[in-house]
């Protein structure tokens, strides 16, 4: 292997050593943050640190601290590996649709802000994962076993994703957004969703929309679950036993012809509430392409406030879910597992608002 | 510092060996790739290694190999590091704003798809960062010399980003995304702007466009000064020596404001042409809200075919820049670069191509 440019002069301990006047010994203790040096010793040390421009090899230093300093963000899904010729029951499709499928949603934007705002101050920078098939699977769990990352934090896009169970059955350290489908010892971080639809369709009815319908989300995820049944017992609460429903996948083609089928069916609703934002998005050019105003003729109310909330027209009123504050929480709780292994498992719980805008 | 649940029982190179009947040796050599290895042994060992759950120490082989088999991807801006009270010129506000702002864009998303599909099969993933003050430049220098990773691929937000200039100086691997405001002896891969923005004017004089207007990006950027370029040169070219402009900054809102003052000053205008498809989106927005029709009254050309293209209504007819494919090429630059250090640096430029939808 050839050498590289990085190595060629770069300064060593002994050069920090020599610019600071101190022996190689507390150069070494003040760089590894040993307690009981001197601070103006300390100060010395770290100014010839900096006029040397010496950087400790991270390599080195993660032998002795058994830490790699970074953590795994891993985006994953529930798809098998696929065959020769690129077949397998739910696979994503190739690499390139499943990571091209996670952008297009400006959800995973605000989740890495959140990660990134919560570790850069602490020196920390987030290694960016996709694990949709089981070979992708197992490389994040081997990524994780020989210390490249000290732990993980898992954002699912699929109900039946295995990555949760295969990190806990590994001792690994590990936190996810959401509550996994089925039970994992793994902490998390989650939205009250019911709460949130709740908020949704008070709002619809208090408005005077009588005849409502929703576009729920895929029902084999919690919160499409979760928002549906809040919203649905809201509806049953107020005298309103039967609510029509169009299922749709979070995207906003999937929003668009939900839209569609309930129109068909029910051509003088008055009011929707869309799962996301998305699908609201969705819903509003199928509604005008039918010629209704919103949110004269038919209100919609959408749900995460995400940025497509605000490049609808008209803007979307929404059900916010804090995804930048909820990312940080999650990665303190990985910090904070990282330090201490054999605490037990926690989940932190957010409460959605309503965030009234021009759509309904 | 406790220790961690990883290394607790994990298997070492002692139980790989035993499993397999061969020697630590033959082990430690199969791992690291050594050649001359009977196949036969190679495929005994790789068979303990899978039945033991044998992960190698990624730190221990990072500093035989002195390569950290990672790469940063650097999301990079020109701020300067804000004062106590956030103040400073041009500095992108506080963290969380620069990152959301970023990934409110669907370009990183398509970058980050392109990076990941060509790392991937590689063995590797990239590490996120962000640096868009002088500070967090800093800690990118300072991460690459330390040797985490062995190179960065920069994505740069503004054309006076100091951070190319300083991975040059250093020595460090590094590939840009587009060609950098100033000559800096980099590898850079890009797209020809002004071919694109011919098509688009091209598009618009054959559509029978006769009052066309444009939404250029932002000025002090090589790609805005490109797009804008090629435009006005073609109109000229067909005997339009004139054509008003609005200056966006690739922003929906900013594409929004333009077309409201293109309107107020050119109420008969036929024709636009935005730089970037988020600008065409706002500006589809106003011109509906005034009461135009899209593309009866006003056809609408945008650039880069981002997931925006397909959600606007009616979808737009775009210049399309090919960004996946772009971010993976601009990977194999940096992988190239790595393995010979030495090698000049090089450019590749994309051609563009016209996709017709229906907002033109």
């Amino acid at each position: 292997m050839t050498d590289d440019l990085r190595s060629a002069g770069a300064p060593t301990l002994e050069d920090v050593a020599r610019a600071a006047g101190v022996s190689r010994a507390t150069v070494s203790r003040v760089i590894n943050g040993v307690r009981n040096v001197d601070p103006a010793i300390q100060e010395v040390v770290r100014q010839a640190v900096s006029v040397t421009g010496y950087a400790p090899n991270r390599a080195a230093r993660s032998l002795v601290t058994r830490r790699a300093d970074a953590v795994a963000l891993v985006v994953s899904g529930a798809g098998v590996e696929p065959g020769p010729e690129g077949s397998g029951s739910r696979a994503a499709g190739d690499d390139g649709s499943f990571t091209a499928q996670v952008f297009a949603d400006p959800f995973f934007g605000r989740v890495v802000t959140g990660v990134v705002n919560y570790l850069r101050p602490r020196g920390m920078h987030p290694v960016l994962m996709f694990a949709e098939t089981s070979r992708a699977r197992d490389e994040v769990v081997a990524y994780l076993r020989q210390g490249s990352a000290d732990g993980a934090l898992i954002v699912s896009t699929h109900a039946e994703d295995p990555l949760p169970g295969l990190l806990a059955e590994a001792g690994l350290a590990a936190v996810l957004y959401a509550r996994p489908a089925r039970p994992v010892p793994i902490s998390y971080v989650d939205l009250a969703h019911q709460d949130g639809a709740r908020l949704a369709a008070e709002h619809l009815l208090a408005r005077d929309c009588r005849r409502i319908a929703t576009i729920s989300g895929p029902l084999d995820v919690p919160a499409g679950q979760a928002r549906l049944a809040g919203f649905r017992d809201t509806m049953a609460r107020h005298g309103h036993p039967y609510t029509p429903i169009a299922e749709g996948q979070f995207t906003q083609e999937s929003g668009e012809a939900a839209m569609e089928r309930l129109l068909a069916e029910h051509p003088d609703l008055d009011g929707v509430f869309a799962a996301n934002d998305l699908m609201a998005m969705g819903a509003c050019h199928v509604l005008r392409e039918h010629g209704r105003r919103v949110p004269e003729d038919v209100a919609v109310v959408g749900f995460d406030d995400s940025s497509a909330a605000l490049a609808c027209r008209p803007p979307l009123t929404t059900v916010r879910q804090p995804v930048e504050e909820m990312a940080a929480e999650m990665t303190r709780l990985l910090l904070d597992r990282m330090a201490r292994p054999a605490a037990p498992a926690t989940s932190v719980i957010f409460e959605p608002v309503l965030v009234v805008r021009g759509s309904a």
